[in-house]
């Protein structure tokens, strides 16, 4: 059988910008109601009779991904995750995105179908409309600009701020995951550089993989805190590690914080691949980011509502300001916890 | 007298990427009662009455812009023009952007300072909240990406779709002058870049480059238009060059348009200037873009409302769609009109 060795490379410029636009995006279909009209004129129009919530994330290659082990399908499909996650750590409901992309002109048509197919899927699986989004040329790497837009009653958006003293932390799922599947991946990549011919065998890490290259918003968490008749009091997601979104909380809520370190909810395969590379697992929970998770307080009248729901962890609890932000260690020592998070800027 | 050959030159790594973010934005006030939240959650929140539109454009450095000749904070201001433009091309008035920029860690904070110098004196020039936005490393150039919001009733929102067979074609003020800037602004580069001793002259040229590096986008029309009782049956901003937006109306219309050469406003320095480049006015006009002008199609009842208006110039009408686009030379020869607008992905 002779094996095919060009797969199609279609030239953008064969399209011209505005091909590509039309190509890519005859598929897209709305589902919202709320979606006047979507792309094709200077503007989308959308209709909310709630207040809207508007988020946007910016993902930049070689900075928040590498293109040689991470399929564009599955970048597609994260770069909309991420700021879904934003729109449901305001307790909203998300309806809508707009997607920019700068590619280089050497990227043929069919790489940006398989990152719009992503797209696409995101969309689908979230029931969120792409209304706009620009595509333009780039002389150097893959830029994905996504902008989210959610709509949600005045009295049930949750901020940051309101956190008060005596609320019980919980985080949704587990966390530290999609640091040890980046971790794995980097790890392959120096093997396979080192020898093309050896095949990863990443099987066991599979869990871990998949948090990082196709992470999952937590759509279902503020629709199971309407059931469970829960309004949290405050909220974030979990894209820096779980140090960083507790000052974040405690800075804008004016309290303090206790997290508990054997509270903190950890998927086996993480506990096991951190003694694998040699890393604290608390550590890795408290400082990894992008497990796309929701921390959030409660009251403490809450905590029946709660305590036994498998998708939710109590982790900790509020203080006042005055009291710091420790984490109890299983040795019962108390350590201050300072912003150990992700820093695009650090050299 | 000893001059500073050092400028202040804070690394961003000094402030990190929340830092930075709280620095470049503690000086931005919100203006717009429906600025429910701004920045500083995981997403901003806004309350609109009327119907939302939202439109996303992405600048690229090497592409969109030459930081060698285009200062910041004109770039800053401009990355927000070309979103507004859109806004006001769908007859809104704009409220809220979100800005996400990508930039090298060489970049200093004073540089990030100066661009958003240009994004807040454009806010509040346009009456616009910066209400969030992404902050994050770059390995290449500089990328720029905003999302501009707006409302209006949804009947007075104007949609590409609209013409009618028997409009009038208008644009507002002039065209192709922002084209004649860039050249300029390129020869000059080259000049310089020969001889860097050589000072560029560039006073006669002041018009042409100001409407290349600071455009304006034309708040004022949409209120013209509502002063005048007129509301166009379609409309569009002219970035991309006269002819590719008329083609985007005829397109989305299914009609055709007429266009007269000698109806088309050009200033008088894009004429002087052309003569000295040996280009053809015409076609700069029908392909230069980036003027931010307006190009609407109105009723011809209301001609005599829009006849006398020094911001507006009637230079055609629509036509059924069987009798396709056309230029109508100065010596009457019809020629018809293809796409000859910007595109990126052109190698």
């Amino acid at each position: 059988m002779i094996e095919d060795k060009n797969p199609l490379r279609t030239p953008i410029e064969q399209l011209g910008e505005f091909g590509l636009i039309d190509h890519i995006t005859k598929n897209f279909a709305t589902q919202n109601a709320g979606t006047v009209r979507a792309i094709g004129d200077d503007a989308a129009v959308i209709k909310h009779d709630k207040h809207t919530v508007v988020t946007t994330d910016m993902l930049v290659e070689g900075i928040h991904f590498d293109l040689s082990y991470v399929p564009l399908k599955h970048l597609g499909y994260k770069a909309v995750m991420v700021n879904l996650s934003d729109v449901y750590a305001m307790n909203a409901i998300a309806t809508q995105v707009t997607v920019s992309i700068a590619i280089s002109n050497r990227f043929p048509v069919e790489a940006v179908e398989e990152l719009y197919d992503g797209i696409a899927l995101a969309c689908q699986n979230y029931g969120v409309d792409l209304i706009g989004g620009d595509t333009t040329a780039s002389n150097s790497g893959l830029i994905i600009s996504v902008t989210a837009l959610g709509e949600q009653e005045p009295d049930k958006i949750v901020y940051r701020s309101g956190a008060k003293d005596g609320d019980l932390l919980v985080v949704s799922g587990d966390v530290g995951a999609a640091y040890m599947g980046l971790q794995i991946l980097e790890r392959e990549k120096a093997v396979f550089k080192a020898n093309p011919n050896n095949q990863p065998d990443i099987e066991a890490y599979s869990y871990l993989i998949e948090r990082q290259l196709k992470p999952e918003a937590r759509k279902d968490i503020p629709k199971l805190l309407e059931e469970l008749d829960v309004l949290p009091t405050s909220m974030i997601d979990v894209s820096d590690g779980l140090s960083s979104e507790m000052i974040h909380l405690c800075k804008q809520s004016s309290v303090g914080m206790k997290i508990y370190e054997d509270k903190i909810p950890l998927d086996p395969t993480v506990i096991s691949s951190c003694e694998e590379f040699n890393l604290d697992s608390t550590t890795v929970a408290l400082s990894g980011g992008e497990d796309y998770e929701l921390l959030f307080t409660v009251k403490q009248e809450d905590f029946p509502k709660i305590k036994a729901n498998p998708n939710l962890s109590i982790i900790g609890h509020v203080l006042p300001q005055s009291d710091g932000i420790h984490l109890v260690t299983r040795g019962g020592e108390q350590v201050a916890i300072k912003a150990m998070g992700w820093n695009s800027f650090e050299s």
